[in-house]
């Protein structure tokens, strides 16, 4: 047997047993993810963030492991052989499809597919993912692709859950990671007991009553890595602008700069000229792809481009016009911001710009409505009885039941105390 | 005052006061070092280790704060403000001159000149790092530069000691991070306890007898680091690669490949034309560069170069002969394994890659010869009589005493066996 | 200067440096914590909760000594050298009167008499504490006992508060110790960063707006800690039972016992006797004399008392009868119990044990009312306002107002199944 | 099934569900072991070691556990259920016969007879230790002293050196305890590492070469918990002087004080009067006993008693002559210090105090020569072959070959430099 063992900073150890999943680790479209950062433009805030998602998705597969360990050993017959290796290989390639930046350019490179989308195809194939799965077992990488949207039979659908639900092996250990390499203490939770809580209990993955602190733990834990690490202004301001840049190079690429006067780096070139690219085109991006052509555009014949790309390269940031966000921004606001920015100098529709975190919220807990992609956490009382989390649990009620959203606007320095004045002034 | 505060996952908290420091942290030249890992080719092994070269620049001048914290509650009068500033200078900017993959490709990419050379270049300008030292103080650039070549008074020497020397804080910041990110346990030691040792005696930094069991922690995990991290075989194996990738782009370079057939990012282009650069070409490469050059010479005409890459990128690494580094490879040896290489059709000058750990070498501990550049580390016993580690600590002298090289040859999978044999059979 | 330096398992280093705090450590009064546990009969049920009273102590000084420290480098006016060792001695001394098994057997042995009685008896004197403090400065028993009780000027009331009050030092001390020595990972929070937003304003120590999520966590600490560790039921069943033991000797000892058939320690008797003792009998008692009496009292020729104290030393304790404690416990349940307790041949006195956590509740949080003794967390914002916490913290409101007591019956295990019928039935 | 949990501030999470096991420890021999402190008096030193026996017998139980959990993996057949249960419950049972202030008064209570005699007592019964074991499987309790004394066939001996041998459970529990509770970090070590590097190979316990580093880190775990610890000058001073309070006693009982003029626990009274007593004599007492006797003795009318005991309780312990332990202490040195301290006015047998730490030396490694009772760490190469651990770690071999003992007089502080510049005149 040709195990793998990799030396992991949240896990310690993440051993690597079943030949398939080792082959699968070891296709080209899973060591690409080591050249993906995991938090995207984050890592400009916190310095220490600069992990990819390669291990990321070993952590998620190395959880799957220890929950199903955990369900078997509450009840020897849920789990067999061959549901694990389905459950673990879903698991190692629920972000296969994520491309450069991670979320942070995921809807700007190719504006009609996200990477569930990349994730199918890679998938469905051509790729080595796809012949490593159909050829250890022929159908495999649709069962796969069926664990990942959640197209199960009902008695099966716990499975999709662990790998995209408010309890899933994903959050699990991304929240952990993230913690980690950023050196926030927030996003610290205890694994191993909220693992040892789970039951399979009618079909769901619940936890018992002695879990609730734990699961506490595990939602707060998610709360302050939202409002503290992901949606931190100077994270959201570099997103932003990186998300400018490429605007800028579009606009420039449709109105013919492509082969005349601005140089893209060849592998670009599909998405800057079509939003779009064939999945080869798509396999050969990353992060390096777009930084490299970021360091060239500095030299830009185009003004605004080439100084977009250096205040990205050199941290020169927009700033929030609020230090708080806000529950919405008034469109008059954004207008009024404009028009200063313009007169100012600045093009607005780069260098004013509007941010609204309900576009990217991810509640980090619902009392689930919608309850085939994200049904509620529940916990299982002495006597068999299931009771949704936030009904049995203060902290979480107080989390769940408040409505979450913010928005902000970004605007040059020079700009933002006159844009406040007459904000403040209405107008 | 506007200081700046740094999340860090080794050390949690950096606060930087100093405005000078926050405008040095502020270049492009430093911000530079974000896109350049600390560990070269490491997180190939350890995929935890993606860390860049910025979060230990930080870390070092955060250690030297505290070094130099203590030195002045010990005896407030050997520290003043400037001496402080100066020291914190010198430690954020030790590393500045390192290049793509740090260590990696130092004498690589340019091989008449080490890092040190271009942290010299910095220094002197023209860049921004040298204009911020200079408008803050006249002669200040120099001043760093002295104390990180040791050319300083007698009295002073040990300033360039904690940023030079067995005990510095270059070492300490790098044995900690490296070893939360690789996950190796190995390289933990007591930060706060070596530090609350130390003391200024005869100009020199010793610590306290009571602090021989934590010097002891720190000089093992030194010793643990190099040989379970550092000198590990996969990672020598990539970084082989890597080198031989670089090499073989050279050679098609120097046989007319620029500009006909050989796409080569402009921004490379002098380094594999010449060897060399100016400053800012220098300054304008960092990994993302090189790896996107690797990607795009995946598809190169050059078959041995296409096939270089593409194994670089895909982890398909050559192999170590021997399972454990030997103390040297004879001649005979290296030639009977090209002969292998060759019959088998692998140009031996890429594919057979001898490693010699002494080349690389660094001694975890020399009790010190070379006075000035490396001082032995000293204790101070309760009559303030000054002893040299290794004389008072038999666990030192173990690992002090004993010569430290080691010897390996890489070769295809294809051709290992055959090699081996006929290295046994004598021949 | 002789400076004490004590290794402590949750601050690490504890290094007292001022000559009356040494002289106060080394006080017989102060020495005989070492012999009082911290958490009473808590060690029953976390068997690692073996920790006196000594080490919190000592943890509650440096504790204040890292709040000053960073009040005097928020505001260096703010703490003279005087203030601080008058409020490290405060802290210091701030359980100097708890007895044996601290607030398990507080109001039983001395019923009138909780341990601050004893706190000022001891500060008045005769005692060597008091001996210490008077010879160091005339008037400083007396200063320190007004830290203690708030008896101070509107100006210095915060000193008061950091030891007594929402936000004190002793909290801060024990939840981490308890946590620490428990294995219970609910009473962790981030001392240093809880510390490091603190300031002084409006002669109130508060929190910054960056500390709301540490002091969520501080608070949630206290939450958990309380209804995991301190209310667990198998500790409020031995303490019960502790009190039990006692009051039967009494009982035995008003009816004459004392001298003829009960042994009993004669450091025990006056306490046994009257329910009171002199200063002097009271420092010479700890849990040593009880639970040496309690051995001894296994041979005693009462039944019930040698009973009782059998099952204290062997575990065999009462059962709670519900497993939830409840909001009350009606009357009715009560008679129920004690008639099926007698019928079975248990004398309910001390077989059918009443537990009100109201009785002991503390809140872990309360919007402070009664400002003086217990004023409410408040956060400072960026404009200098000051918000109580449960206002700006949903987390925090979802805790303080709630109502927070609960009461069980616990009784023998062969009479819960009879009760539990009875009281459901409804009588 | 009723399994127990334990929450343990080392391992977590300690679950005992064999049903044997659970009972063994609700015996009340087992249950004595909460009164009997692990480190004697070595909390006077560091003051968070205040733990008790209980845990420490727990964690070695539960680290056997672990351990043939690991080997049951590496090969399914080597350990059967019945074999589990032995050796938990020889691992459980390994210190029941420790009596007050273990190792601290062990050969002072009862001269001539050290714990294991009266483990094997237990064992042996009357006892309910005794019963629970035989009234499970007959012969069960002869098993399990077997186990702990190693008179096993051949192939089992592997067992009685996992509880008793260089690379057992019990150094694998209690370094990491006291490390815990004392708060030294030197006591660390990877535990799960460990574990799992290892082998059961011709019979023997022994680690793969990948665990070379964890087994330095175990040796030198215990090298430092030795010097930092266990030899701790002020622990050594205050066991001396435990010690002479008893031999005082003793003395003043065998004088006849016994039933006239000195108070006496009647728990105490046959060891003081015998030096012995019998099983029953010996299961009623406890650290409780000892300390409330000492606490009684401060007001005995024996002058040299009463300061002997009050010096005892408010530690103001004797003083080592030396700041380092010498190899030995010639004679005349005592007899110097003697003459001193009886000039003086103290009574040199008790108030001069030799203490020869090789007497209760155990080596943290020894290549072992005596090889049934301790034999050699072995680790097993890559070819199967068994080396032992000095040969293949040069940092073992380092501490292994150097002789460990050191020997120091322990005097009243008013003495102290009289004797040393005597000692120093040659006398």
């Amino acid at each position: 047997m040709r195990e793998k063992i990799f030396r992991d900073p949240v896990h310690d150890f993440i051993t690597v047993r079943d030949p398939l999943l080792v082959r699968l680790v070891d296709t080209p479209e899973f060591q690409r993810l080591r050249r993906i950062r995991q938090l995207g433009t984050a890592s400009g805030t916190y310095h220490g963030a600069e992990h990819s998602r390669f291990g990321h998705c070993l952590g998620a597969m190395h959880v799957m492991g220890k929950v199903l360990a955990r369900l078997r050993q509450w009840d020897a017959g849920v789990v067999d052989e061959r549901l694990e290796r389905l459950a673990c290989a879903a698991a190692l390639l629920h972000d296969i499809g994520h491309g450069p930046f991670s979320h942070g350019l995921e809807r700007v490179i190719t504006p009609s597919r996200g990477h569930e989308h990349w994730t199918r195809a890679i998938l469905s194939g051509p790729s080595q993912v796809h012949e490593v799965l159909e050829s250890y077992e022929r159908g495999l990488s649709g069962a796969v692709q069926q664990v990942l949207t959640g197209e199960l039979p009902e008695r099966q659908r716990w499975l999709h859950h662990l790998v995209a639900g408010q309890l899933d092996v994903d959050r699990m250990d991304y929240l952990l990671r993230d913690a980690l390499y950023t050196g926030a203490v927030y996003g610290r939770f205890d694994l191993e007991r909220l693992i040892n809580t789970l039951m399979l209990v009618d079909g769901r993955v619940v936890f018992s009553y002695k879990g609730i602190p734990t699961a506490e733990e595990y939602v707060l834990a998610r709360h302050y890595m939202y409002w503290q690490v992901y949606f931190h202004k100077t994270t959201r301001a570099q997103e932003l602008l990186l998300q400018a840049v490429w605007r800028r190079a579009r606009e420039l690429c449709a109105a013919g700069a492509l082969g005349s006067g601005l140089e893209v780096p060849p592998s670009l070139e599909p998405f800057l000229r079509d939003g779009d690219g064939t999945l080869e085109a798509y396999l050969a991006i990353d992060d390096h792809d777009v930084l490299y052509a970021f360091k060239r555009w500095q030299r830009a014949g185009d003004a605004v481009l080439a100084d977009l790309a250096a205040r990205f390269l050199h941290r020169r940031l927009p700033k929030p016009l609020f230090r708080q966000p806000r529950p919405a921004i008034p469109d008059e606001w954004v207008t009024v911001a404009r028009q200063v920015c313009s007169r100012r100098g600045w093009n607005p529709d780069y260098y004013c710009l509007l941010d609204r975190t309900s576009d990217i919220a991810y509640d980090y807990y619902t009392e689930g409505v919608a309850a085939v992609t994200q049904p509620p956490m529940l916990a299982v009382d002495e006597f068999g009885e299931l009771k949704e989390l936030s009904k049995v649990s203060e902290v979480i009620r107080a989390l769940a039941t408040r409505p979450r959203s913010g928005a902000n606007l970004y605007v040059p320095e020079d700009c933002r105390s006159e844009i406040l004045q007459r904000v403040r002034d209405g107008g």
